[in-house]
């Protein structure tokens, strides 16, 4: 692929990578050396492993919270190493691993650290990480949850903005994402590997499983919706983005994205992968939500029209409080807006669980 | 002046500017929106002012986090709308006195928050904020120096990087700097006003003066390494960037910096300012030096040659322990390694700080 299609997944991607930790000056440095696609992945790893190299010469000198935020930048790049590789699996798989092998080696030096925990879940092992606040005594807790192709490592920096306000996070990977792929591809009953999380979560004496909450991004905010209806223990949901039904939009999805969900859905065909995804869709759901719920979709949102926020948003009825925000500007999840459309998402967390 | 030169002042500061927090695409935004020079105050002042409006907006709304993050981006913002209004004095003066009053304003919202101090010396009040890591009794103390045209507001990331190693942070303007440029222009006595800071820490009882440490960036590399000459109640020094002495490399500096030195040491000539400035002079000092030096000083600093920094190390025999890092890629400040490079200073601080 020509170098024009590199600056324009840039383009398409930076405020996402940005966003979520990516450095400005890594980003132009691969636009630099990267001519086309096929040598996405190696450029990015090859970052990936500088940083990881920074970060183990850090910890070898006992300089702990440089090393951890070392290690997390080097997962975050061979997350976005494996996100082109859409026609070698080998490496998507080699990516995903070695992101959460980095991710796992850093979480105990993070600033508040990263705790490990697997929840056994009907034959599943539920991979994910929780964080405390300093100095707050049995503080709320977020759920985390990804989306199509973004998991528990990659909420780093929106952890920070809840634990800045006093709010304990939880972050996992559910049925087709990050480590939880190997084990399950995308299922109907998101919801209910939620709702294991909480049955965790309500034995964990450092939080206050009273005030719960959960944020899910792009396909994420569809599972949160889900997960808040199904579970009446949350008290609070931000949607990041408002899938309200896959198949409306399906035809207008670039090819790359309807991959993604074929491989997350583990279908080898795109037509299969339609018809197994006719999961994804509210109908019947919204009406059950009862706690707070906030939702997020850029008004120039080409993936998932900002209609579905609207539908999500009208038949949300029995929502204890809602705010729909549009921004006019945003594209998906508002990522283009990335410096300054988390604010207000992190602040509704904290006003309505912090109370 | 054309797109071309915002494109080339932007390509030289861009590094500088995200490491002191400027989000990229808000330079994009200055970058798509200036066609020249005389446009940039405007657009700069322009955000500013928007971040102004929302931070105002997050406080209303009880959301102090926010608010005190979004003032603090927009004093930022003010301080890069004056930084390039060489011909404007007034502009200059408005952007400085609007960048302190923003600051002032989110610095008691920030986390931790900074207090607003003011310490009376020979008739002068020094103004500057103090910041204690949360957790942590009695903290080292890391005292904050900018340079010709940074100030006190600038530090808060690095600031942050401190705080999070177990460091308090005291930031204050020096003669010639922000807030004080209006009441003393340069001085050849900036290490007694960083004593008369010592003074004062060490009647805070909230950290321990005995582990006191100072980092000093671009000209504030020179005051730093002076400062410790002078005073050996310092256990460490960080000098980013080591102006040694600043004739040698005058005529080689570009128009506007010579005229910034100008500026800020009050002179109405290049040439009477060159010579005025002859006190930029480290000669007889680094001996005095005792305690431990780190010295970061890019190989390829167009400004300061990077000799001044092997000068500074050889001649700082007595210091108690000497690191002296010359980073091959980078440029004045190594701003354009922002996001490696701070690290090792702040590693460094904590290290010989925390014992």
């Amino acid at each position: 692929m020509s170098k024009e299609t590199i600056d324009e997944v840039i383009a398409v991607s930076e405020g996402r990578m940005l966003g979520d930790g990516l450095q400005w000056a890594d980003i132009k440095e691969i636009v630099a050396r990267c001519s086309g696609l096929d040598e996405w992945y190696g450029v990015f790893a090859g970052i990936g492993e500088r940083y990881e190299k920074l970060a183990e010469k850090s910890l070898q000198a006992g300089h702990k919270i440089s090393a951890g935020e070392l290690f997390w930048r080097a997962s975050m790049h061979y997350h976005y190493a494996q996100f082109y590789a859409f026609e070698q699996p080998a490496l998507r798989e080699d990516g995903q691993k070695k992101k959460v092998a980095l991710y796992r080696r850093g979480a105990p030096l993070l600033n508040p650290p990263a705790e490990r925990v697997e929840i056994p879940f009907e034959g599943f092992t539920i991979p994910s990480y929780l964080r405390l606040p300093s100095g707050v005594k049995k503080p709320p807790c977020v759920v985390m949850l990804g989306g199509l192709e973004s998991t528990k490592e990659e909420s780093f920096l929106f952890e920070n903005m809840c634990l800045a306000r006093g709010l304990a996070t939880f972050a996992f990977d559910g049925p087709g994402q990050g480590e939880m792929y190997f084990q399950s591809k995308i299922r109907p009953d998101f919801e209910r590997f939620t709702s294991a999380v909480v049955d965790y979560l309500e034995k964990r004496s450092e939080i206050d499983a009273s005030r719960l909450g959960v944020i899910g991004r792009s396909l994420g905010g569809h599972y949160a919706a889900k997960s808040v209806a199904h579970d009446n223990r949350f008290k609070s949901c931000v949607c990041w983005g408002a899938l309200y039904e896959l198949q409306t939009c399906w035809e207008d999805m670039q090819l790359p994205t309807r991959d993604g969900f074929r491989y997350c859905a583990g279908q080898t065909t795109l037509e299969a992968a339609k018809r197994y995804l006719e999961m994804i869709d509210l109908n019947g759901w919204p009406e059950k939500i009862r706690c707070a719920l906030y939702i997020q979709h850029g008004a120039k949102d080409a993936l998932i029209p900002v209609a579905q926020a609207h539908r999500l948003a009208q038949e949300s009825r029995n929502a204890s409080r809602l705010v729909l925000d549009t921004p006019a500007e945003g594209n998906h999840c508002c990522h283009n807006l990335y410096h300054v459309s988390r604010y207000p998402m992190a602040d509704f967390l904290a006003e309505t669980l912090n109370g």
